[in-house]
């Protein structure tokens, strides 16, 4: 049973797209129009952390999603450690992320002396399950002068940080209800999720901030950058400033007036930016036509489903995903062994947080979809340009 | 007298230098070189963390400075949060660091939880006063336990930041007597010293570990970057994994086993790196050329001293200084809004940190040489292609 399965996954690779011996997970797309605009920004002179494709970039993300506020950071965990800073996490405190996601959301709390909280995700969208946490919560959670706190641990609970696993909205309208019964501010990783809407509504748009990530493997890249969304202008001023080392403005004085960071995304990176969202829609496009025949392809495939997106969502598909029927979670290892030997590059989900070695004690609420999950979700190349190499 | 001075320094940039209506306190210079390591770095794909031109780089600077490793970061600042962290620098422990410094030192000591304790400079090399140093800490410190405590507020004194000030080294030897003597280790902000040499040996390999910037206005630039330097092969190995989100190596698995950084150079920017570090000794040149220029031409005025390296060092003059004698400090002012309204730019150095408003209560020293100094310190324009503009 193993071997066939995973034989005929190679083999529906194989036969399926054009590739000589690597079919990578996913790789970014550039042409002309990147090395025109680093060739312009290295003309220009302004490679660091003031000029114009530093503020060009954040126009463009700014009329892509309809975030009033675009924040350019150097990179997604740095706009995450910034989002929480500004929603005052602080030391001992804790804060509500999934158990299934990657490192970076547990660090970001750590960096702030605080305490992540571990939460289950949903079997339907892969993110927050916002029904199991408001049943959870509802047992652990006191109200205390104003303050949410953990029954069980007295510390307070500033913030919960849904992601949109893949690029795959979680149900917003359900997550927002937890959020304002136990009045726990949203802050949204929305790092896979650029080019996703809930509802018509881009993500990244319900938090209080949220953040995106343009890391080598996301949808677009940058090298290395991030951004944080806010609709809230006192809190754009402060993320602009706080990752700005807080320069108070002046002709040549150097003076700052809070403990900041260096966190602002270069010039040269916020150009490669550029180049990339022009294509935004066109990769959104490839890539929803790629799960499409993924979808189509796979549909004989007894041992498991492709992940496909929500009613309320359309996805970018960043990742495509298929996730094993329980009764075959067995065949994972030996399917991501063969096809990676096969030259076909897939990848489990990230190991359960809650298992890391630094973040075992922390608290966590029953993780069993996680944990079933985790044992049987496979993610599959998904470049975009990926479309383009289907035999016909 | 004041208007005579602030007539004389700008008649003097007017007929020295052909410049239009501005001259720039330091900018880049760029050539076709940078233009082709960052096609061929789009071209690659490999424009994030991992890359051929993050390898060529490190390499690079190893072959420059001559330290056993280099540890390419995001910036400077994130290269000097780890060095910290790698020397156990934790909450409530004190760092020693100059007052007169960019205020990223103070931030990534915070970072850690850690207090800056500050400390004055030597006007002779603008960096750590070693003599003034070691009588202060000779009646601050006990040893209790193997411990470094400040017996003043009974925290654990963890490590000294000497700064390089402007590209001019510290008088190493001294430093490292009472590095020794009170058993604190130096990290080395070499920040502002690629390209300059204690004693014939590269600044950055005194410390146990070190740092380097590469931000926009430093002699070379990544559009934001930096690296850290040690010479010891196991701070090496934790400075790369802790990084790079701490990933334990897998084909595909997501082990990270320690709460770490998303702080490695994009391979985009570590092309702009390499393209630049082949200018470096082209740049040092150019830039020694144009403080002997500065030097010569300043001779003539009372008022104040062009400062030179000391005779221990070969300086790569990042930044040229005038310091005002200090019975025309009262002129310094004038002379900042005079020569900007005009063109030419000049700053005073960083404001003190400790009369910052995050700073304000942390412990530190008899700061009167640093406080003086303040008052007197004009950086003048000093970029290295500066030196082709004079007028002969």
């Amino acid at each position: 049973m193993s071997i066939r399965l995973t034989t005929d996954i190679i083999t529906f690779f194989k036969e399926s797209f054009i590739f000589d011996s690597f079919l990578p997970l996913h790789t970014p797309f550039f042409n002309l129009k990147e090395e025109e605009y680093l060739i312009d920004c290295v003309r220009s002179n302004f490679v660091s952390s003031v000029g114009e494709y530093v503020n060009k970039f954040e126009e463009a993300l700014h009329d892509f999603t309809g975030s009033k506020h675009v924040i350019l950071c150097v990179n997604g965990t740095a706009a995450l450690h910034i989002a929480l800073k500004l929603l005052d996490v602080s030391a001992h405190d804790e804060v509500l992320i999934p158990s299934m996601t990657f490192v970076a959301t547990a660090n970001a709390v750590s960096y702030c002396g605080a305490i992540p909280h571990f939460i289950d995700v949903d079997e339907k969208n892969l993110g927050v399950n916002s029904k199991k946490l408001d049943d959870y919560l509802n047992k652990i959670v006191d109200f205390v002068e104003g303050k949410v706190i953990n029954k069980n641990t007295k510390r307070v609970i500033k913030a919960i940080v849904p992601m949109h696993t893949f690029g795959h909205p979680v149900n917003m309208d359900e997550l927002k209800k937890v959020s304002k019964k136990y009045n726990i501010p949203i802050i949204e990783d929305s790092a896979e999720s650029l080019g996703s809407f809930y509802k018509n509504i881009h993500t990244g748009l319900f938090g209080k901030l949220s953040i995106l990530s343009f890391n080598g493997n996301k949808i677009i890249t940058t090298g290395g950058g991030g951004a944080i969304l806010t609709q809230d202008e006192e809190l754009a001023i402060k993320a602009k400033h706080i990752t700005t080392t807080g320069k108070v403005p002046h002709k040549w004085e150097f003076y700052h007036d809070v403990i900041a960071y260096n966190y602002r995304l270069p010039a040269l990176n916020s150009a490669l930016g550029l180049a990339q969202i022009e294509k935004l829609p066109e990769f959104i496009e490839k890539k929803r036509r790629l799960a499409e025949f993924y979808k189509e392809a796979f549909k004989d495939f007894d041992e498991f489903e492709f992940f496909v997106e929500r009613d309320y969502a359309k996805s970018n598909y960043w990742l495509n995903a298929i996730i094993l029927k329980p009764e075959y979670e067995k065949l994972r290892d030996k399917i991501l062994e063969e096809t990676n030997n096969n030259g076909i590059m897939t990848r489990p989900v990230w190991k359960l947080l809650h298992t890391l070695p630094m973040y075992r004690d922390c608290p966590k609420m029953n993780l069993s979809v996680s944990e079933s999950l985790e044992k049987r979700i496979i993610n599959i190349p998904s470049s975009a340009w990926l479309v383009d190499k289907i035999k016909v």
